[in-house]
């Protein structure tokens, strides 16, 4: 291994002390970690009960493993729509009753930790609380499963030293996710850094997923980018899909519906066999 | 005002409501946004008594009007000092009993947002907890004076609706703070946006101070930054002062030594009085 | 299409006038935009004959289409390695013949675009002369097909102009190629921008490559970015490889030994096949 | 000096060889490098006679020393105005007899630098060709003096480089001019990276000088950032003045009129004298 990535190890004794390719986290009867690559959909904010059941039976059809949809919505304006609250994990709950989809739930603030980790099977650490280090610490003593994106600006060793406060407190469940990072390029909301994908793996055995909607802002762009994501080893894809984009009440633009989602799951499949995985 | 700047003010409603050069803050017997920059400075993380005391006599000799010190300090990584956490406040207070300074704190965790107003004459939110909302609207709700730095990599519009996020609370008393932005350029620790400090003072009445000292991350720089900020309108400094910066447990290479913030003081009192203030 | 890609094609009318998937650059007996992607592999810089024949026996042997070297670098530093100049391109011919690979030689300086066109099939003008709009008019007027590497921080729309150069000299045998931009992340030596792949195939016809191994800087990640490149919608790969790349005179750390090479070759094999194209 | 300026200055042995303060440029009757900071002004790109002979007289009773003016002009797409060519270079000379301000005209093409040469004093090296080593070169050779812009994204090390290209065919007389580099972030043209100032300053008597229009990108930033410049060490400005901005053949928005360079002017003089200079 080279000098810099043994340096960087030694930052993160616990993330480097679990070997590449070793471990798999288990999140209702879905492995991530594992040989097939674990795909979670849904919409960006839960809006009303309808729109979640319809997006979860809809991508549950196509062979969805999780359930994605955000309860609590970090919004960078305080006058944007921040998320229905608390009956949003209920609807969600409702969803994954009816299709045993696992649940995949944003946590913006350290009071609600509990809360959610009451309805999420694996908790989401989104890209602006990268390093909320409170927030770190609070869920990794819930001991659940954590799924934490790139910061906007983070570099890698930066993420990984915050997976590192998560296995700190004793929980190693954590599923890194790769979403963009910012540059200056405007055509794309965010740049994807796909080479991230392989440098993790080679680091740490903590599983490797990819988040293409956020980091395109474009839905054309989603498939190629989640087939470049599982071609670089991702294993996972998280997607938005919301029934009704263009009146989504956020990141219409760059989510699926689920049609153009079933597109992707039949996209993906003889990607994952080509590089020796199924799904 | 230019088409751009007429959309960033409609997305910051109250911000943009405070007309330049209107808001001044009154900060123990200082005052942020009147003819007088202030001068805030004191050490990265509080680490004993005495370097409290030490400081905080030498920069108040200096001219400095706050100081800063933290109590909580939000690490990249987990094995790096942590800050001493509560006794650090009450060596703080000590030190605002013998020199008059006000009292700079940054908070990092909102179930700590109480303790650290009791202390705080103007309560810090870092960089990296720049969008981390709940914080935000916790240090909204206290009506305290808050210094907002600028996210590593935010935009101006983000800043300043972060800013806004304390503003809904029915707080108007903050300062903005620039610190420099995350870019390509290594030989500096962040890029320091002089240019945000003219453009932030077209938009809002909300006084902008500058970092310098974690823009550069050299001490050789700091003067030159401050000097700089100043000449582009900044209404502050927020100087990291040590009394042994070689032994600092944290931001050792970017602070200066009493002697050198002396130096500081006399650099920019001849410079102050060219742009039409004074100190 | 969405308005910010109609107002991008507005701006580059002849590149936006190829239909996407229309044009086929034939280069040799191979041709690139065609349904099997083209790969084009070789040394960084020419250092002698040995050098080059054996690098292209190896890459010929393992299925490769075209032979790329320097015979002049266009260096940050005066003092390192610039290149054999004339005696390079010589040897380039040689190899052409043995093994009839088509070439792919850059061209730093307009006084030797006639030169080099003599012996290039494919002449590259590389990251930091993108914007040398004197060259780009003048490997416009040779009509010979180019190749236009992407600037280290050039938008997409300012790329696509530097490609309106040359088409505006008529010629519109162009080859785009992504080799990462430059970002604040350290551990790899670019950021590949694979999203950028998918949104020029949307655009224009022009075919797209990708070239990993200069986005990687770090040999371990070119088979992943080759990979992810391919899946994503690239038409062609450019690879370094050199018989020993611990020896080699440039870019030792990211080039692919032969065996290496080969395995690449092989690797890519059933993810061409996964796409829906052949090698 | 610290270990990273230290190998930063072992790569550029020739700039690195010119202590700090003690190179002097003459240039007419103006010198850059000495007590007094050196003031360039004048439009973007030559449009008449009449515009030129109108900016220069202004800007010469305005106080400044020495005239821009682009005669060949690099733009990102071949369907902007490039320039008048030859003609413009007739009008600059004119422009410079009647005035006695020396010269500054860019030169974007290798073939033109002698003809470049004959007409100013101060041959420009624009940002998109900073890596243009065959262009440093053919400057190198002129003799006279240069003036280099730091590239689009190009480090401090990757711009004495270029640099030292320059000495190393003989010419030490070298301006660097910093003029913003490319962030993310989107309210001004390019983020003006004031530290690369003292630091340059710091490894090399080089003088350095400060471009606040192009790296503005607005108007009402010109004067604060020319303040930030001069306060942060600058030796020199370079500002964009045209008769009337608003129909301008290109750069418009950045550009100052007469009268509010006169204030630039009037501004800066008070600054000057504060930093331990004059005007």
């Amino acid at each position: 291994m080279s000098p810099d990535l043994e340096r960087l190890r030694e930052a993160v004794p616990l993330v480097a002390a679990i070997p590449p390719g070793s471990l798999q986290i288990k999140l209702g009867e879905a492995v991530i970690g594992g040989p097939t690559p674990g795909v979670i959909a849904g919409p960006c904010a839960v809006e009303n009960l309808e729109q979640v059941l319809c997006t979860a039976r809809n991508v549950k059809a196509a062979g969805a493993h999780g359930l994605r949809g955000g309860a609590f919505k970090p919004r960078s304006s305080p006058y944007s729509f921040q998320g229905l609250g608390r009956p949003a994990l209920e609807m969600l709950a409702a969803a994954k009753i009816e299709t045993g989809l696992f649940l995949t739930i944003e946590v913006t603030d350290q009071t609600q930790v509990e809360l959610v980790a009451e309805y999420a099977d694996l908790i989401q650490i989104g890209a602006r609380n990268m390093q909320n280090f409170a927030l770190l610490r609070a869920v990794g003593r819930t001991g659940r499963p954590v799924l934490l994106k790139r910061g906007l600006s983070a570099t890698i060793q930066e993420w990984l030293q915050a997976a590192e406060y998560i296995l700190a407190e004793g929980n190693r469940q954590v599923v890194l996710c790769e979403r963009g990072i910012r540059t200056f390029e405007t055509l794309t909301r965010n740049t994807f850094d796909v080479a991230a994908i392989p440098l993790l793996r080679e680091i740490t055995g903590l599983p490797v997923i990819a988040d293409p909607s956020h980091a395109a802002g474009r839905r054309e762009l989603v498939v190629p980018l989640a087939r470049a994501a599982l071609a670089a080893g991702a294993q996972g894809l998280i997607i938005e899909v919301h029934p009704q984009p263009e009146k989504a009440l956020s990141d219409g633009p760059q989510s699926l519906n689920p049609t153009e989602f079933s597109g992707l799951m039949r996209e993906i499949t003889p990607l994952v066999g080509a590089v020796g995985r199924e799904l």
